[in-house]
């Protein structure tokens, strides 16, 4: 029996989301720009700078983004057996506080049942209500099993408002390693522009989504990291979006300044009695393998083992460059087959580990089984 | 014969820097705040906050800071053979428009009388006066050749204030080029305090240095990349610290991000004739191997090649956690037995790939003969 394909980062906005986008009038929302063209989703801050000219305003959204028919389209033309469904960002951040409880659930069931529509071959992430009371988000946390196909939730950089290194979250944290819910940490927010300099509009979406998004989700779990996150809750799993961002290749770097800081004085002496980086990378840090290169997938798998990398294709983002020659024919994504190729690549002769990377991995770690 | 090691990675503040550094009541400064303890150098950002109680508040600095002796020294104790010396940051960033040329000639020669009394074990970068108009800065590159030991020069991400894609830079990058000085690109001014969020105090030096450094790196020659430098200027050489930031392992993502907006429509599409992040990474980058990682020098020499990948130390900083037992013997700094354990790991049995990024890519790319 071949090996099976596992893409755990792919993502889906269900109806009832898409219809409050639709409803809001500043960022997120989905606005119909011009007739007979398709919607654009505006999700960045500062998308819809109306003195913009670029291809930073928002992008084109069809039913990919929101069709569970087209999700199963896709996987079949890509080889990919399962899909781990999550919530595009900015996921439920921008809610008040009153409707994000019943919107969560509604959510959180919405995702589930699509998830039931196609047995096998779909299982989900959930969302939780973050600006909701610790004790709402709690519950919910704790109403996940009762999903069937529910085995972690997606969530961003923001936390309660204060980061991911905010001890406020410790509830969340706790209740999350209690039902062996697995946290996919996913970017959004980026960098403040003023980072990216006076230019920075000229390149499009390059600089966010090239650099931002990796250097938010870098910092957010180095914030995990020194806060003692996972000193206190040592079997938490963190899924990391995008290979890490740029955690592997900074590990050896964080790990030297955090021994080199102890010794100045102060109060990070603390963190003497802490876990080191690369013990952490391996007990409580997956990654996925949305990285484009050979390279990023080798250190990704130095990082925290082979057995913890795991196959992605953030998914509907990054579609074909160019359209389907004919209607009928569902083409490759050339963002898909760069990171196929990568693996492969990536362990040469150790074709096993390949196929853990793009499958195994992802059964095993996340129970993708419904027995 | 064995092999040369250099260090193309190490700083030094001439006496004449220190002691501008001293007059100064507002960062970069230097200041003697306690009786019988070492001045303290404070030159990042917001690092003088009174308010802080952390590690941040600058660095204690004693000799190995201004005293050349104490540099070879320290390259004595590590088996290093040549130094290729710089000016540390801030450089001459801060300095008034009309006071730049003059102290740009004086540090330039003053860093080359270094080298010329240790002939053989030193060579320099330069700095530029950045600060001044854009023909004086021009005059000084120019100048730089009539410097025996100067092959090249340091310099933040700043440029002229507006990043390195500012086209303003282009006469400055095409002298760089017509005399072959090779641009050492370092970090300094690290992200907005903001994105490190409201614990960060707590955390010491680790996020700015550990993350803030790299990911500023990152950004600016990603914006140079973007803007066509290395398209106007093909023989443009950059050395970039601490192994590129973080651009080895983005440079997959960076060219999909590229390749996926200009498909989108807009201006982005105006790069179309550009080289690929990959080709620009072979031929105009190199990088150091200061990453303190095994996976991290991998990285860098797949993605630049291991004949562009050079050994640094970062010398004086990242100095031993301990004291030295007894005041006669130098002990060894473990940031430098990292970095030296990464570079001979990362190749295995490649023994000849670990050497020139030892020292012989160095002497071969920077020209480090006196012949």
């Amino acid at each position: 029996m071949a090996s099976k394909v596992v893409d755990i980062h792919t993502h889906v906005y269900p109806p009832q989301y898409v219809s409050i986008l639709k409803s809001r009038s500043k960022v997120p929302y989905v606005r119909d720009t011009t007739p007979g063209q398709p919607s654009r989703l505006i999700i960045l801050p500062g998308e819809d700078d109306p003195s913009s000219e670029t291809t930073a305003k928002g992008r084109p959204i069809g039913p990919e983004y929101y069709d569970i028919a087209k999700k199963i389209e896709f996987m079949d033309t890509h080889g990919i057996d399962i899909s781990v469904i999550s919530l595009a960002n900015p996921w439920l951040d921008f809610l008040d506080r009153d409707e994000a409880k019943g919107l969560a659930r509604d959510v959180n069931d919405a995702i589930n049942s699509m998830c039931d529509a196609h047995p096998g071959r779909l299982f989900a992430f959930g969302a939780l209500p973050l600006s909701a009371p610790s004790e709402v988000i709690v519950e919910e946390i704790h109403r996940l099993p009762t999903l069937k196909y529910t085995r972690g939730i997606i969530m961003g950089t923001s936390g309660l408002g204060n980061g991911l290194d905010d001890p406020e979250l410790d509830p969340v944290y706790q209740a999350l390693e209690e039902e062996n819910m697995t946290i996919f940490l996913h970017p959004h927010y980026g960098l403040p522009k003023e980072v990216f300099g006076p230019r920075a509009a000229y390149y499009g979406h390059v600089l966010p989504l090239a650099l931002g998004f990796p250097l938010e989700t870098t910092i957010a779990v180095t914030r995990m990291i020194l806060s003692g996150v996972f000193d206190r809750f040592p079997k938490l799993n963190v899924l990391l979006a995008h290979s890490g961002g740029t955690l592997p290749f900074l590990a050896g770097r964080l790990e030297s300044c955090i021994l080199h800081d102890a010794h100045y004085s102060g109060p990070a002496a603390k963190v003497e009695s802490r876990r080191s980086v690369w013990d952490i990378l391996k007990t409580n840090i997956l990654l996925d393998a949305v990285v484009y290169s050979e390279l990023g997938v080798r250190a990704a798998a130095t990082a925290s083992g082979a057995d913890r990398v795991l196959f992605g294709t953030d998914h509907p983002f990054f579609p074909p460059l160019e359209p389907a020659e004919g209607e009928e024919q569902e083409q490759k994504w050339l963002s898909v087959t760069t990171n196929y190729k990568a693996i492969r690549e990536a362990f040469g002769p150790e074709k096993e580990q390949a196929e853990a990377v793009l499958g195994g991995n992802a059964i095993r770690l996340l129970r993708l089984t419904t027995d």
